[in-house]
């Protein structure tokens, strides 16, 4: 029921944004189905206790015995199969750490602010008793130990409420990639509370960086496509010389494998603006097994949250084996463990192994014994890359490797 | 000679842009000390051959043997003694990668286009033979097998003209930090070649993503101070309640230990502004030591561009062992390896054991048996860190470790 309501939310902010020229309103975050989604939860708790009955959690199981890779929806899925935490002498712990998770979730939503995992952690650690209802005392008795413990019980709350924890005020603290290029990101002025437009195209050598808040972001475009590259050094000669202007196109720095904000913010402007998204990584198994991979189908072991952080758009416009042919780029031999995840991918991952052209594509790697970087269009002259590569790949992407 | 020369240039760009009404004029690279700097070394080298002299190279010798820590200039410098590289059987491979590393340098500068260390490891490498002028041929036999040669050869290089190579058109392929607040920083449009103005404060929770290519880039700012955070959580924080606003100041992220564009952006910010910087790292030995440390005075590694990259003006905020006592923040216990970083860093470092400060704040962390981290201000409450304790340490900037 509560996963209904909140897909189909999903799908009509995607919907309603778009059209770039129409004014999206901003869903302020109290207004937004993950409250009332833990309300709903609490509520159960409440009826719960107040029928006499022992309150419980259901939690959907998130190891991988519970998780398949859905042919039809291109991403792994979580199962059926759920925990049921009733409240007992031996849970009261972890029951009650939830429930504080979800106090405290609601004081963010409701104030706007936000929490990374490790401030969460402190944040029960603290002896500051200001009471639930400021969702910053120190829990006492439910305070964790170890960060372990409260990483646990808040993916247990997000598969739990289904939905992504960021939309519950909580974010990764990580270093996020950049953007250049033909795009307004619309957002809100932290000073001042209003609506703000962030041209892209106006930043110089430098670009945006991304935030690790990204759900609310909306944008306005008139590219045609979004590439994301794997390195930093592409990313400055492709916005270096305005590739974005000419290219007519948005341009995305990984920094390797994608964040979580990365992922999402790639996933929320490919959705909202129709946008094709291009992935460019080294030629190499852990290109295309880690970086690629995750940008599109995500990973078995944050299932409960794919559906927020793939992106089904994604294709891979290069390096690809059959580039080292036909651009006779220099190559490195590949390593014995570059091999193996080569066939492993091949023999087990259901991604790639139930793709035939990603079949044939390692077995060509494989048989040549080589990988190859994004840089090695130096060799061809510093900016081939971006004069003649991507121009022609650009020319087929019903080509690109899926 | 040359380095007086550069650094007269170094010492004049900082005092003429101070004003920040002024208006600064961006020297074009191909008008800068790197490319006269470049041409007197490859005269010397041509004059030597026109007079039947075997031509030679002088490079400062880069290993720890050669460098000090200079008390009074607060940082690591190169000695005096050099290597005299003279054309022979033996170094014609060395000193032709030399001159053909020169020759791509001046054609980067021209072009006004960069590369990556790896690019210019596969541009030596590449077939296409377009001749000396256009930079981009392969080097033939002057190529490299590994990108270690190419590095050392560049470093060499480096040292021997005496700027920092971001000059030469060489740039770090790293992700770098971010920018939010009280600035404006002028760059040129990469698609229009015109002046632009780049608004810190207007990116919502975004923010400016810090360029590989930071030299020339220029400020103005009414901010008091710049704020250089080490983890991304914290910058989040601050950025997303626009604490730029109410401190005026100008907020940095690193991500961990600073890159080199970070460390030269903060630097060049810093000179042209006159700000003092204060750095906010977790209480630990490996953010005193290798976060701050490489901030504030650079490496012994990298001797020869110190000059360039330190930030003198730094000073730690916190996260300090006394903060620990007053602020009753939640701890760790230390580990083996830190405390040996901490002892190591009072004993042999001479930065640390040549500051008495320094030396008391280590044995105090030390004696405690703890390390504190900055999201540990959350046990006091979310906004502790930004609502309390900033603004109290902010009062007295002289009792911040130096």
């Amino acid at each position: 029921m509560v996963n209904k309501t909140l897909k189909s939310f999903t799908e009509k902010k995607s919907a309603a944004s778009v059209s770039a020229k129409k004014k999206v309103v901003r869903p302020g975050l109290s207004r937004s189905p993950a409250m009332s989604n833990l309300i709903e939860h609490a509520k159960d708790i409440y009826g719960d206790i107040k029928n006499g009955r022992r309150p419980s959690l259901t939690i959907p199981i998130r190891s991988l015995t519970n998780v398949s890779f859905s042919l039809r929806k291109g991403f792994f899925t979580i199962g059926d199969r759920v925990s049921k935490r009733t409240l007992s002498y031996q849970t009261i712990k972890p029951f009650a750490q939830t429930v504080r998770m979800m106090a405290f979730a609601k004081y963010l939503i409701k104030t706007d602010d936000f929490a990374s995992k490790r401030e969460v952690y402190y944040t029960a650690k603290g002896s500051a008793k200001r009471g639930v209802e400021t969702g910053q005392a120190g829990w006492g008795p439910a305070s964790f130990k170890e960060q372990d413990e409260s990483d646990a019980i808040m993916d247990d709350m997000e598969a739990m409420v289904g939905i992504n924890r960021e939309q519950l005020g909580f974010i990764p603290a990580e270093q996020n990639g950049s953007v250049a290029g033909e795009l307004m990101v619309i957002d809100i002025d932290p000073a001042t509370g209003r609506k703000i437009e962030i041209d892209c195209t106006a930043f110089g050598r430098g670009s945006y960086s991304i935030p690790s808040r990204v759900e609310g972001l909306e944008f306005r475009t008139r590219a045609k496509f979004v590439i994301v590259v794997e390195t930093a050094a592409l990313f400055e000669r492709l916005n270096g010389h305005a590739y974005w202007k000419e290219g007519n196109c948005i341009i995305v720095a990984m920094g390797g494998v994608p964040t979580r904000a990365n992922r999402r913010f790639v996933r929320l402007l490919s959705d909202s603006c129709k946008l094709p998204v291009y992935v460019f990584t080294d030629g190499d198994p852990y290109g295309y097994g880690n970086i690629y991979r995750t940008m599109k189908v995500g990973s078995g072991n944050a299932a409960h949250i794919n559906e927020f952080f793939c992106v089904p758009q994604a294709k891979l416009i290069g390096v690809t084996p059959q580039d080292i042919r036909d651009y006779n780029l220099p190559t490195h031999p590949l390593e014995e463990k570059d091999k193996k995840r080569a066939q492993d991918a091949i023999k087990n991952d259901p991604f790639f192994k139930n793709n035939k052209q990603w079949v044939l594509a390692l077995q060509d790697m494989i048989k040549m014994g080589v990988r190859v970087e994004q840089q090695a269009f130096a060799a061809r002259g510093l900016n081939y890359v971006m004069e003649t590569y991507l121009p022609e790949k650009l020319r087929n992407p019903s080509k690109m490797l899926p």
